[in-house]
């Protein structure tokens, strides 16, 4: 236990006129909060079909499950949030694209298995409640939401001054999804001879911000440079929301049998990859085959960062690799290479391998 | 877009011994969060029934639904966070007890539609990473998810320099839970003549947290005081876990029809209540009957707080109220009152009313 330096969220304050303390007097404002409501749960409805029952309002959502449609339904989940990328918000103003990074990275994640999203909830805390900041993530989040047929069933907003600085905030995403058990995906279908298919990033998603913010301040550069290579200010191409692989993992399981997926974010390939490969088998990624993006290359270039610790930080140009059996990487070619309007590229295959190393990056001797 | 100024976690920092850059200069320290996914991933298994497949360290976790257990099932959803009680923790070097409060609040808020526990994922994010803290704040989060009946199928743990202070953190909680369809409870079943059976909290459980930090900073009081009437330090008591409801809600369902239930939480019951009460009734409350612990009537004292805005800030003594048909309010009292070991305390009625006021609160003419 401590002393009073510690306790308020602006120390010792002056007593109000009237002599008396209220709620508001302490930092936290719940009008501005309920004020809200009306506007976020007008978004969410945007979201709701039949399957959400009542409102927003509730303790908590109801979601009716059409449990026939999937035989043995299991639920999937995962939790994300968008790290130091809400630093890069803040100072530019740009709220709506994260609320899309949080619904695309819960997706991704629960796509991994096979699932499709069935609803979304997200926590928001704030050191002061801007309202227009908080309609904007939320948003952003109902535009992930229909675009993905998920439904935004609820959310918490808190307001905690003395945690978050006053423009700061954090933003948490939780997400289940459904599949049939016999459809599951994972390392347990995966064996020598699979093929890896990598598809596009459309930039870090929401990995590697500190270390990119860092980079920056080292050089003192703002978020209006254009580095080599770019063809837009540092500061936009960060921004850049992460996208989602729903619409091309569908194309890809509608051409073949897919074995499991990767979904690359924080630990890049190197570390994301191997979570789907089993016991006995390795993946060999050609690294020299992925056409990294300039945003990368400048930003390595900033530190200098080396190049295998790069590749074990972010994505490189990379979001999600499937693994898939020949026949289906086979398929896909024959389709031109191109599952809902992005490129996959054949990235190297699954070998019998003992060990433990689960992984091994090419990059063409570079490092 | 701003200057440099507002970039990195520490403003330019100096280069390297080898003028190289890594992740770890930035403040992410990525081997120290994965270092403890062993431990992690042990205290969560053993939360972990049959109905949890696969384990820790997948994208997303997953859960087989017996959906033939319940008829026409739905998912009840809710996050939570535990709001600036966090400060105190941190103050006292305690978290364990944060697990319990953020289990806990979303057990309860799941509880108010008759939904059972079934999973819960934890979002934790902090300044920099002490492992020490995470797994006292999981093995409080498995503790309270074991007593439940719940697994805890996953979570998030970032690192976010810049954006919580070095020991602060934040942390989010997310359950599902399952109902009947049939079995839902909410404001379409209750009707005039409708009792409430309110059960004690035991404490501030999660909310005002900042208020009290107001306070006791204006007194420039340390949390070792022992406050008027009090027992232990405000610190201790401030604490104290939020209970969950689980039990006394079975023992009550046992005994009798349930109508709807109501969590008592920010905003006390003049907020809470009224989001389960129709339209064409309120609900009378005699405050006077509630028997409010010392803490709640000394942290007024402190400031002082209005007795009313008191009673619209946090619970008062009151964590759960129940909306039950007189039947199930006569059979609690023939069993002396008593759920799991709570005393419900009958506190009103519930009339037939026009106008928008769903909650009369009655505190005895004292305000």
């Amino acid at each position: 236990m401590t002393g009073p330096s510690s306790l308020g969220p602006a120390g010792p304050a002056a007593a109000p006129a009237d002599g008396l303390v209220r709620y508001r007097d302490s930092g936290v404002d719940r009008g501005a909060a309920g004020g809200l409501v009306p506007q976020l749960a007008q978004l969410a409805r945007a979201t709701h079909g039949p399957q959400v029952l009542g409102g927003i309002g509730g303790f908590a959502g109801c979601f009716a499950l059409d449990a026939g449609a999937v035989g043995d339904p299991v639920l999937v989940s995962s939790t994300d949030g968008v790290g130091t990328k809400i630093k890069v918000a803040v100072a530019a103003g740009r709220h709506r694209g994260i609320g899309h990074d949080l619904v695309n990275h819960c997706i991704n994640d629960v796509l991994t298995t096979g699932a499709a999203p069935a609803f979304f909830l997200d926590y928001f805390a704030t050191g002061r409640l801007d309202g227009a900041v908080l309609l904007e993530l939320v948003a952003g989040m109902t535009e992930a939401c229909q675009a993905a047929g998920c439904a935004l069933l609820g959310g918490e907003t808190a307001e905690m001054p003395g945690v978050y600085g006053i423009g700061d905030y954090d933003l948490a995403g939780f997400l289940v999804g459904l599949a049939a058990r016999a459809d599951l995906l994972g390392p347990e279908r995966v064996r020598p001879g699979d093929h890896l298919l990598a598809l596009p990033s459309s930039g870090l998603h929401t990995n590697g911000y500190s270390l990119v913010r860092h980079l920056l301040a080292r050089r003192e550069l703002s978020y209006d440079v254009v580095l080599p290579g770019c063809d837009r200010p540092i500061g936009a191409l960060l921004l850049e929301p992460h996208r989602s692989y729903l619409e091309a993992v569908r194309a890809l399981r509608e051409l073949g049998t897919v074995h499991a997926l990767a979904h690359i974010t924080g630990g890049g390939i190197p570390e994301n990859l191997p979570r789907v490969i089993p016991d006995g088998c390795r993946a060999e990624v050609d690294a020299t085959r992925v056409s990294v993006p300039a945003l990368f290359t400048a930003l390595a270039a900033l530190g200098p960062v080396p190049e295998a610790e790069q590749w074990a930080t972010v994505n490189m140009g990379v979001g999600m690799i499937a693994v898939v059996p020949p026949e289906t990487a086979a398929a896909v070619a024959a389709a031109g290479g191109r599952l809902a309007g992005l490129q996959a590229l054949p990235v190297g295959q699954v070998v019998a391998a003992s060990g433990p190393d689960r992984c091994h990056l090419d990059l063409g001797g570079r490092e």
